[in-house]
């Protein structure tokens, strides 16, 4: 499966009181690395969205262990890949490393989802079009 | 066990181009209900790491099930409470809910946390002082 | 006219590795006040847009003076009024106490701002509805 | 004086529900930039804190003027320059632009600031020292 690794350098603005990253920074991370792993598929988000009349692909369920603090100057690598894709819905893992070692791992299961026609206001799950899994092989 | 509940209104900055919470607010918020879980049991976070010398209470571990999203203008309420006590670790859960029904669920370990004194720029757990726990009671 | 008061406890989330509120924190609640502040003027954003067509009200110019710290765990209060309303663009100023200190100044102009019907990607201001502006007297 | 140039893909979670970047970000952006700049002149800011003994060197004022929106998806470029030094603050121009058109100009007054010795809760100014002012010719 493919893989993309973005690195990322922690700001001042990334870290709290104890000088290391807060939390929620990772989760953005790993959003902005599920969408870099799918331009680096070929398929920009932007383009997504057009194309197949997604509101995006929200999160059904995330989770993260953080195994040793990033501190603000450090520079990490994050590597992203979809490890499993299911009829609407697919997995992503991101590996974080920090200077070599392994510093946070989180997993996103996210659904690829439209309005619902009956209600707009909220979403609905729909079938991952074959062709967009295919870019991922 | 206490339990700290906490209303949230949805803010134009919480959301995303969907119009729905952008996801790492949760985790945000989650850690801001945890510092109010413990304030609610007289321990400020503040005073604790004056009193205890520790720098907080670092995530080591968080998951989140995400049931039905959250828009701009709606009031979430979040009920926080710790689930378990270890040695030096605890698990906090929370329930967020929109209109009366569940939304978001949260889970979180945190371990007690001061510097390594044989490293000072390194985290290391330490006990948790039994007043504290008594204080959930 | 109208003057909007909101309070809101500093978190460690909010804060830098100096212990105080990292800077963007401010512009964020400054967006969140004036949001408040048209709610307490009976005019729901949510139903503001619904009801005007707007996409919302951005900003076209911000600035601040940060005269002193806010730090974790302190509470500070932001009042917040409209000095000045314009055909089509407003002024808001801010005042955010600590201790019952001056701390931070924000001022914002925003516009009432729709999609151009020539190219909806685009924004275009539209004259802001009197009965709007007679609400904040 | 010393130019830095940043270019920063807009994220989906960097966006509002009207799909354009919401402000607090670009006063993130600078914050990362002045970094950034600092860094570009040899001079880590990690680095800066350990060698000098500040805290950082925390904004007095900032303000920025939004010209164009900025979309999700867009890349955008951001030059940043020191345009005046004085005995301890310093003001650093911004100038954010999307598709070579002017988005943003951003301006900050920053200070270098340590711990005030007769209360270390409190930040004081302190002289920039002249090693560091060269760097940035």
């Amino acid at each position: 499966m493919l893989i993309a690794t973005r690195q990322i350098e922690v700001e001042w603005g990334h870290c709290d009181p104890a000088g290391i990253v807060f939390n929620p920074r990772f989760f953005e991370w790993f959003d902005f690395c599920t969408t870099g792993l799918f331009g680096h598929a070929g398929l920009r988000k932007v383009e997504l969205i057009k194309t197949y009349g997604i509101v995006g692909v929200p999160l059904v369920a995330t989770r993260a262990r953080f195994i040793r603090p990033s501190k603000f100057g450090d520079i990490v690598s994050i590597e992203s890949s979809i490890v499993e894709f299911r009829r609407s819905s697919f997995d992503v893992a991101h590996r974080l490393t920090n200077g070599g070692e392994l510093a946070v791992e989180g997993f996103e299961t996210r659904v690829w989802a439209g309005r619902d026609p009956a209600d707009p206001g909220r979403l609905k799950s729909m079938p991952i079009p074959p062709e967009v899994i295919a870019m991922f092989r």
